[in-house]
């Protein structure tokens, strides 16, 4: 550890995650290095962010596009990036499906794989942490709940015996049914602690993503999902806790700030000095509340844990039914409560596989793009 | 680490802590065996233990009414105890200055030193802590305050930026002054979150025992007094917490109870599980609270970071002073407020040593005791 340069590739770096990533990488010149930067369809950003850091690799979906602005920079599709000899750390910070390959071929290559893409270990955490274990690559939680347990975890031996992963609530926390039904996309996108991407916003918002977190911890940390508990604690200070097996808890605590999460896992082993990042002001800490979540108006959370014990294609489909969903809801098309409905049916539906291939998961994954569409179009009601 | 068993010393095996201590030794016992215990004057309880134990040494300060008893064990002095080359683990349990030279015997001698008694960092930590690096001893925090803090640095290389003591405030944290000047000793013992022996229950009450923490903290984690806040948090769970240099903060949780800080110190670095030790009870973990320390109304807390600051024999002053005015109080000749008056005004009549050798501590020790008695004898409005 110490004062070696670490060069990293940051896929989807004009995403939330991406561009905070680039504020901590200025922060520490001396200490990050980009070599890589790539981004789905972003062109202005991404050659605004290219100027800056003049990074060796760079990819853009529309490689026409990119050539005809001339960022420098040799154009590498995300999978050779993520694998390339001289990339230390792979920032993957894609949102959705499309981070799993990526994901893949950076645990293959045994990079330091600092992972913000909750997808990739919901649908495919069996093959990725055992190509991390034959690739002696290391994942790095980027995000700020198994960022927490990681912490918590540090220097501890032992398996601990049980993880909680705390929940901001969401805006609809004491909702009604009947108000919840109601809810619009505009409310929805209000989340009253963190400021994040649309899509993880509603998943905060149904529970969903605290769900999909919990199928990630058991993978990060091999956890048994009997031993994962979700507690609704609505300041977003403490990040998650773990308990030990002589009843001793540790917590981690912090702002909702997602740059500390990012930074650790770029910064490990080490812990670095950095005055932008938000310190707990100690004088105005007041009080911090918690109270388990309800799962019969938040039924994503129950249906994410659900899909987690099935395990084989339910995840992915859990995945690819909520994403679909939630673009629906978003667009105006279903209601909130839909959303959880139509991933319930998805998940009812499908003839799942056991120990799935890459190609069985990504099937799983289409098939249930294709089956919300056919029961949103079929019954309005649903 | 593992399977070895430890043998351990407990010095005040009849107290508070001492009897906790035989607690955790009884659960475990292919992990420890007791082969020293040690008391003041409780005789009976003392030869229940020793038949309960078998150690191979024993004290107690009347030596002629152990051996009437005829308990078994060889009696041993308190410091010979803590230096014999069979105990790997002393456990200081003793109350007050007393238990200073055991502490001294012990990290002359290289053990693992569970250390409950505040008095002997308070008094002599400059002494202590230079003489456990030269031994090679270890100091293993037994108090729940410091012994959070070293859980939460467990694996961290850096040196924290800010240690967060909580106080549970005590009985009487919303107490105007008028109402604290009517306290009564009986009110005072009657702690609302721990049980403790009667001496620290009243420090409890006056903040005195957190200033002696933040005393303790500084010794045992090498951090200035600036850096070392303390947080009134009335539930008792939150023991502690401490701020890396990134911001992130991290916290040790659990109920009030003595035996997890104890046993993590006998089990160290393992965590056993001890099914008689309380689990947090996720489902009803409601409102944790936190709120800055009045000074005005408990100056006993101002008194002891003051005296830590200025170091030298102040210290020592600060200890030997409450201890005298508590027992006032206790006996019922003077007003809880009194207690920090007393110990205010020997601290300001105080001519202080610098580094001073352990015979100019317990002379500074002799002269606040004299001097407390001279000035309640003296002015009974002080």
């Amino acid at each position: 550890m110490g004062n070696i340069v670490k060069n990293l590739a940051v896929l989807g770096s004009t995403g939330s995650i991406g561009r905070q990533t680039l504020e901590v990488v200025r922060a520490f010149p001396h200490r990050f290095r980009i070599i890589g930067l790539a981004a789905a369809k972003n062109l202005d950003l991404l050659a605004e962010q290219a100027s800056k850091f003049k990074p060796r690799f760079i990819y853009l979906q529309d490689r026409e596009a990119l050539a005809r602005l001339n960022t420098g920079g040799e154009f590498l599709p995300l999978e050779e990036m993520a694998g390339h000899p001289q990339v230390d750390t792979v920032v993957v910070a894609v949102s959705g499906r499309a981070g799993l390959a990526p994901t893949i071929a950076a645990v293959k290559s045994g990079k330091q794989v600092a992972l913000a893409n909750k997808e990739s270990l919901v649908m495919a955490g069996e093959i990725i942490t055992k190509e991390a274990a034959l690739g002696k690559a290391r994942i790095l939680p980027v995000d700020s709940e198994p960022s927490a347990i990681w912490q918590c975890l540090r220097g501890e031996d032992q398996q601990p015996v049980r993880l909680i992963l705390t929940a901001s609530g969401g805006p609809f926390g004491h909702f009604s049914p009947a108000q919840l039904e109601k809810v619009t996309a505009e409310q929805a996108l209000k989340h009253p602690s963190w400021h994040m991407g649309p899509k993880v916003t509603i998943d905060s918002a149904t529970l969903m993503n605290k769900g999909l977190e919990v199928i990630e911890a058991h993978w990060l940390f091999g956890m048994p999902f009997d031993n994962i508990r979700v507690l609704v604690h609505p300041q977003s200070i403490i990040h998650s806790l773990v308990e030990f097996r002589d009843g001793s808890v540790k917590a981690q605590l912090g702002y909702p700030d997602m740059r500390l999460p990012i930074q650790y896992a770029l910064s490990y082993p080490e812990r670095l000095p950095n005055p932008k990042l938000p310190r707990l002001d100690w004088d105005s800490l007041d009080r911090l509340s918690f109270e388990p979540p309800d799962l019969g108006r938040f039924p994503c959370l129950r249906l994410a844990i659900e899909a987690g014990r099935k395990g084989g294609t339910y995840p992915s489909v859990l995945c690819a039914a909520d994403e679909v969903a939630v673009a629906m809801f978003l667009a105006g098309q279903i209601g909130f409560t839909e959303i959880a409905h139509l991933v319930e049916r998805a998940l009812e539906q499908h003839q799942a596989a056991n120990q799935p291939t890459l190609e069985e998961i990504m099937a799983a994954d289409e098939w249930a793009r294709e089956k919300v569409y056919q029961l949103s179009a079929g019954d309005n009601t649903c």
